[in-house]
């Protein structure tokens, strides 16, 4: 067997079963590998920023890495966006890159380019192959990076020639490290800070479950500390039955609010609240100054042990019910729609155990707040900040969970970034229902140039900021890519498209003017 | 003012007065700067990848700098594949890319990234302004580089404090250094070997103009040489006219046949040949074992310079007339669509003076052959080999120069990377026919599977090369961006749509189903 063939094994031997996939020519022998193996699954996506959004979707809700397949650094480059996003989001994948042949290297190829360079600023973990016997070794070096701490970004480059190459046998993947626990002295020290007036226990993870915030809520119970989450979360359960906790906000002032007199915070699982982005005269922590902050288990530990051995030592009665949401529906609303109908009509109709995708940026707060006592769901946000993370990661969430409704909320210009993932839930008849907000612009901006005290705007603002003139029409974009779709303007007309979505499979696009 | 306001004057004052911009929170700023000077055109891409292409396409037909505005690490990665092109075309451009307030990146923000690590895999030149009062300086210098070595891709990261802290003033460009010449003895050297049997010229550089290829036509007169030109250029005129030069192919197979009996072969401006992949059992150079090869000059010196030194060495006569094309445009064609047909429709009906922008891959090869005698035109190749640098492109070029038709060629699945720049054509009304190949798939790709031997294809081949299941529709994408279109499936049909296409101002597109 070559290289390539030997690479493909190893994956398939770890259970690295899907592979998300825009190849080029360098990667021809790891195409006629995967082409030998139909029990990979090989998605397409016509850009590669699909791919690793993807990847990340689907690491969200299985806890496994996928692979992705990517031509040389600019392939990478395209994909770096959403590798970025993943690596936030602590989502493991198997990134494959194909460079030129080692020996074709020293000449001045166009597409000569420095892949382990671009790959090193983004991947938690790069390797590139020397010959094509190291390929499966590397592979399985690669999976067992990607399930590390919780799941890595993970980026093997493979030299043409280390693909065509005579290889030996696939390897076997080894089990990533065992997750660090939070130790017995800090749990101690931090049990006792949670029982003082002014604690706040702030819990999160790749995983923010229906376990873990029972046990947030039974701990909060416990010592009288207030429970607390972050704002944007790779996976939270959400609706009905789910402890109550108080999240954080968007932006840096709606936080310094939320954190105003907590005098302890403990962190579990969660990082450290800082803004989003820092702006003149305001601080770039919203905690209150001389709040003394524990950061006692990060995401990259094992935060639920660390949770559970918490819950232990401020004595938790694993009988007691902490208090959660009740299920508690909004009626449908009429009229011109806005954001706020969105949510209404989102919380009266989505099914239980929706999949949430929320890239709605300045418009989808309003469906977050209406879901909150809605049928239980997951929910998943863009955790790098980079815009074009939505319809992607939905791509990945509905591949991993075919059985269940995912929901795509994406902002018009968000959505522009990587379109071109509607064709893939085409191709693959995704269960995916898009609502796009139509709202003509990147309206996050406007705010944010009246945040940084910028001043009055003009000509070169709107011509920065507004998406019209013309508009776009997603409808027709989203039927361009093979997927059917209608535009909504009232709260009737989005309620009836909504429905026609959820109840019909496959994907559907709804562009709601707001 | 501000560092903001400091650069934006500092780009006007050295003439950098177009902006491609794709901006974010970090930029707002020096987007209130920019709003401020409404002489500086701002020009929204709705992806990154926009950005840099457009302002290669605008380099190449200025030969001086565009700005683009970039949001940190993730909005330079979308931006790297074109950023690449460009840099491997030689093109000037000065991207500024805003970044977090220098006392906010210590803290692990959702956009906490490596700009400046990203920006050096790809940038000839890369700064981060350490301050306020160094912008301006820091944008002149970048202004500078970009100009420097006929065209380099300069990288200005801007902390948001820089942009929003007091500067002083504006600072004046600095010219780039002087580019290098071939020296006398070289020139002496290639003179000689120009007049040996078997000798070869190649010429090349970023602007192939009529101009350089008739001085490259008397020395093949002069000396007996032959006359010869890659087959990428970042610009080269061709059509009636122009002295005829023989070009390399595509395939390293081709070029191994062109080269065949080449003793040997002088650079001027083009790089040595090299292929374009490496294959198993083929060789990375095409040209005859032993072949002489004199690097006399290559695109970053004053190719144009030492091409008249090596003229004035070999003793051209200025009166002589190189053998040059003739005027032949062939019949319009009838039937069934096919890549030849839209070459031959293309020949007949393209106006003189347009800007040829080419990224149709398999497809327009017959395009380029069946224009080689048509009115006189310019030509521009991707040349860094990422696709999605076409509709970049074709927005830069129109954006230089208005007064011009551009027709832009681009394959199907090329077209999906950056497709979002339709948008940017219909905004600013640029007047770029769009033909689309529509042969739905990845054609290089099926021939690059059985040129690496890489065996029989199935089911994961098929599925990761065709562009089908659901079949893209061009003409609802080009609407759904408020670009008009049709579709053409016979000669017939096309005919009648290019010239509508040309006729028309603004955008056109045209999905051609070969």
């Amino acid at each position: 067997m070559n290289g390539a063939e030997s690479l493909v094994r190893t994956f398939l031997d770890a259970g690295v079963t899907v592979c998300f996939a825009n190849p080029g020519t360098s990667e021809m022998h790891f195409v006629a590998a995967l082409d030998a193996h139909p029990d990979m699954r090989c998605v397409l996506c016509l850009f590669e920023g699909g791919t690793t959004g993807a990847a990340d979707g689907y690491f969200r809700m299985t806890r496994d890495p996928a692979a992705t397949l990517l031509h040389l650094a600019p392939g990478f480059g395209n994909a770096f966006a959403n590798a970025h996003n993943a690596a936030k989001a602590g989502s493991g994948m198997v990134n494959v890159v194909g460079d030129h042949a080692t020996y074709h290297q020293r000449y001045e190829s166009p597409l000569k380019s420095d892949a382990p360079g671009v790959s090193r600023t983004v991947s938690d973990w790069t390797r590139v192959s020397g010959d094509a016997a190291s390929v499966a070794t590397d592979g399985a070096a690669a999976v067992q990076a990607a399930r590390g701490l919780n799941g890595q970004v993970a980026t093997l480059i493979l030299p043409a020639n280390t693909a065509w190459d005579n290889a030996d046998v696939p390897a076997a993947t080894p089990a990533p490290a065992p997750l660090r626990q939070a130790d017995d002295a800090a749990i101690a020290v931090a049990a006792d800070a949670l029982r003082q007036p002014g604690a706040a226990l702030m819990i999160g993870g790749g995983h923010m479950s229906e376990g873990l915030l029972h046990l947030g809520g039974q701990i909060a119970q416990a010592t009288g500390c207030r429970l607390m989450g972050p704002y944007f979360t790779p996976r939270i359960r959400r609706g009905a039955g789910t402890a109550r906790i108080d999240r954080l906000a968007y932006h840096i002032d709606q936080n310094t609010q939320i954190l105003a007199g907590t005098d302890t915070l403990v962190l579990c699982g969660a990082a450290r609240p800082v803004g989003f982005f820092a702006y003149p005269g305001k601080p770039s922590l919203p905690e209150p100054p001389g709040c003394r902050v524990i950061e006692l288990c990060d995401a990259r530990m094992d935060y639920a042990a660390s949770l559970q051995s918490l819950a232990r030592a401020v004595g938790v009665d694993p009988e007691t019910a902490p208090p959660v949401e009740v299920l508690d529906i909004p009626d449908l609303p009429t009229g011109k729609l806005d954001a706020e109908k969105v949510g209404a009509v989102v919380a009266h109709l989505m099914p239980e155990n929706a999949i949430m995708v929320d890239e709605g940026v300045t418009s989808s707060a309003p469906v977050q707040a209406a879901t909150r006592t809605a049928r239980p769901h997951d929910w998943l946000h863009t955790m790098g900040g980079a815009i074009g993370n939505c319809l992607p990661m939905a791509v990945g969430a509905a591949v991993a969970c075919p059985e269940r409704k995912v929901i795509a909320q994406t902002g018009d210009g968000s959505a522009m970034y990587t379109i071109q993932s509607l064709w893939t839930m085409a191709r693959e008849q995704l269960d995916v229902t898009v609502i796009v907000f139509a709202n003509r612009g990147y309206q996050i901006l406007w705010g944010e140039l009246s945040n940084v005290g910028a001043g009055q705007s003009g000509r070169n603002a709107a011509a920065m900021f507004d998406i019209a003139n013309p508009e776009l029409d997603f409808v027709a974009l989203a039927l361009g890519h093979g997927v059917p779709g209608v535009r909504a303007e009232t709260a009737e007309d989005f309620a009836t498209a909504l429905r026609r979505g959820l109840e019909t499979p496959g994907p559907f696009l709804i562009e709601a003017v707001i």
